[in-house]
């Protein structure tokens, strides 16, 4: 009988705790979830029985080391800054490690000793790092098998809203962590290669320089950079290709109108308002126009943002009650961001039935034998509801399933690593299909970049 | 005879000099230069046979300690961050002090010290931060003397170009630190209060709210905030003013053409571009446009920035080269910002006669037993020649008349300090008035803040 553990109970360990509690029996396993909440943990101890919750506080090192050395392998679905702790331990008991997170530099600097004990630290399995990489690398080693070269790399992800609870303006509701959402792309420019060219877009530019796609069945979809696009470049091996380029997408339309936001100011994260929690929307969003005794706040916004009366831009703002006189910050020392966060979340929080979904797409552009190529893979996630999300299950079930096969001894390569080897992929991402994260793809002539894809 | 130690010689230091070396022998003092160039050392040597010249390496701390030792007075023209360890020795050795920098936290943290040895550690005694501070005060004083109490506090101050020299589109040459004038703005919004509401303007739209402004027989200018509008509130005792403004001047244009380089990236600092050394300049804002198979460099610009055909702005580009072929930016490992000053050296560099041209601007809005006024002051200063600049005067003079008036004691309050108190600005304004830096005054009715001049 093996151990895991895990720590951290959230909005992704839904799915997870639900396969690996399915799975316990047959895999002759024994799950015990750490959680510092003590609700979380009996809850999850109510819906199933085959799993022990302990209360767990990670900072209390007695406490923590203890519930790491009765494991066999610890899953840590706590915030990314905290594994490294957790890690630490695992590396001092001998304990594999499987997280959602990407590679700090202190979870890599234990990769030589995570080596020489012949451990698995897979960290980057969940959706988005995880499933890009096991998705993509799959038709990228095809591709290279059959003497194909690289020319093209561009991949996109997006949680948004299913189309049948798809009922803003905006077309999004949030389904991770809404600060990462808000400060999106902030802290430098977006970097990527286009046909060989170095691109650079500034924040201020970056909700306007997006690109289309289209997913059979589901419409249009637009897509903005994201800073890192270049960052996988070693690992999958494109040092030589001429495009590479990450974004997320989102609903046609959205961009265009959350570049209001970033021009106003409002997503500004590196300073507090004075006064900010007795300020209305209205005090609020007021406090980034011009000063005047006689326009109302409508107007100035209107000529600030270049709205004309009939634009749907106008209409997206006024469906956040933007503008109300009545509604309150009520938050202390708050930061621009932080307010909108507040406002957004009172109308992009999924209802009780509302759905989810997930959308993954890629380009790999070719070359075999002096014939160029493109295939593009799609792939989409509806949820269940608000609590067994499409979100929740790409980022939950890859980790499980990747702890089962290190326990397994399937996935046996020692080191700190993501998932970008065929031991690692092929199992789980045939496993994934049967779950229903499916691929499709299309093969047909290579494109290029595409400029008619281009906005702005 | 008194010692006075000047360290770094520079482009602020002509005037500096000039008056210490003609008021020598009245005043019965004795001045020495310290610098690690010897080449400037003795060129001014060559020029004031009373003004001795030593080569002085401030990293060396023997060196350092031994000219602070034979000094009664220390003026500081180092680059702000290097003025803490004179400022350690000047206290050990019981030496005022004079700088026409920023206090910094570590200078701040002398003060008590200093009190206690009883010395004067004059900062911010410059242009700007220093005759900003003197002639305002002056003002604000009179009118508390009166009864009266402040409601409104906007000043304005800028470098630039004169007007009989003034031959390009951007009516703008470079007068000072180039890279301050590149990076302006940045690291967080402007900050102020209009009428009793606090504003924030974003990085992006600082050179779209531009007020303006008129000087007699000067014209109109523009100016945009300064991040800081709220700095000197308390030192002011502008406490209940209902607004505080602080702001950059420029000739009208050239903000609205400079937001250019901001929405296009090219004024960013926080990453290397790749291949810096090798572009062209035509390379370099390529690399900030998307990327085409058909489309020149010229209309993605256009497009990009909404330039129609028959825009001066286009004609602003173009002036500069931007879009050469054969210019090489030619620095390794160079961020967007430091590409762009490189750019723009070579057309804003003062020429051998130019002459430049200093604007500050002061607004004061106040209430005398119920009734509102207003008192608009302006100095306008024209330099000589590229050496003998308005800069140079406007920042050496103040700092040279604080020296004198410390070392005679008139100025004689302890303590590390700004010029806002009148012991200070009185004898010190008087004679800059003598050297031709004179105020205008001009008293009307209270406009308050005035939304005619607001621009979107």
């Amino acid at each position: 009988m093996k151990n895991i553990l895990i720590i951290g109970v959230g909005k992704s360990t839904s799915y997870l705790t639900q396969y690996l509690s399915e799975k316990a029996a047959s895999k002759d396993i024994q799950i015990t979830v750490g959680d510092i909440n003590e609700s979380s943990i009996s809850e999850l101890e109510r819906t199933y029985d085959n799993i022990k919750g302990i209360r767990l506080d990670i900072f209390d090192r007695g406490q923590r080391e203890a519930a790491v050395q009765n494991a066999d392998l610890v899953i840590s679905m706590l915030p990314a800054r905290m594994h490294v702790e957790v890690a630490k331990d695992c590396l001092a008991y001998g304990k594999h490690m499987v997280t959602a997170s990407y590679v700090s530099a202190e979870m890599q600097a234990l990769d030589e000793e995570v080596k020489k004990k012949g451990l698995v630290f897979m960290n980057e399995i969940g959706l988005d790092p995880g499933i890009d990489h096991m998705s993509a690398m799959q038709v990228i080693d095809r591709i290279r098998d059959k003497g194909g070269k690289m020319l093209l790399f561009e991949s996109f992800c997006g949680g948004l809203v299913a189309p049948e609870s798809d009922d803003n303006l905006w077309n999004y509701k949030f389904t991770w962590n809404p600060r990462n959402v808000v400060v999106a792309g902030q802290g430098g420019a977006a970097k990527f290669v286009q046909e060989g060219t170095y691109k650079y877009i500034p924040y201020n530019k970056l909700f306007r320089r997006t690109e289309f796609l289209n997913i059979e069945d589901y419409g249009k979809f637009e897509a903005y950079a994201n800073r890192d696009s270049l960052k996988y470049r070693e690992a999958y091996g494109l040092e030589d290709a001429l495009t590479l380029y990450r974004g997320t997408m989102r609903r046609v339309g959205f961009s265009r109108a959350w570049n209001m936001f970033v021009q106003l100011g409002l997503t500004d994260d590196s300073y507090v308002m004075e006064n900010s929690e007795n300020m209305s929307y209205r005090d609020y969003v007021n406090a980034f126009l011009p000063y005047s005794p006689t326009d109302s706040v409508e107007l100035k916004m209107r000529h600030n943002l270049k709205i004309d009366q009939d634009d749907i831009m106008w209409n997206k703002l006024e469906e956040l009650e933007l503008f109300s006189r009545e509604k309150k910050v009520g938050l202390k020392n708050a930061t621009p961001a932080q307010v909108l966060q507040k406002i957004l979340e009172e109308s992009w929080s999924l209802k009780e039935d509302d759905k989810d979904m997930i959308v993954m797409y890629h380009k790999f552009g070719y070359e075999i034998d002096g014939k160029k190529s493109q295939i593009d893979a799609s792939m989409v996630v509806i949820g269940e509801d608000r609590k067994l999300t499409a979100m929740a299950k790409t980022v939950g079930l890859p980790v499980a399933m990747a702890a089962l096969q290190i326990l397994d001894g399937k996935i046996n390569t020692p080191g700190v690593q993501i998932p970008i080897r065929r031991e690692v992929y092929t199992p789980i991402l045939k496993e994934l299909e049967e779950q229903g994260v499916i691929f499709r793809e299309k093969e047909g002539p290579y494109l290029g970049y595409n400029p008619h894809n281009v906005a702005g």
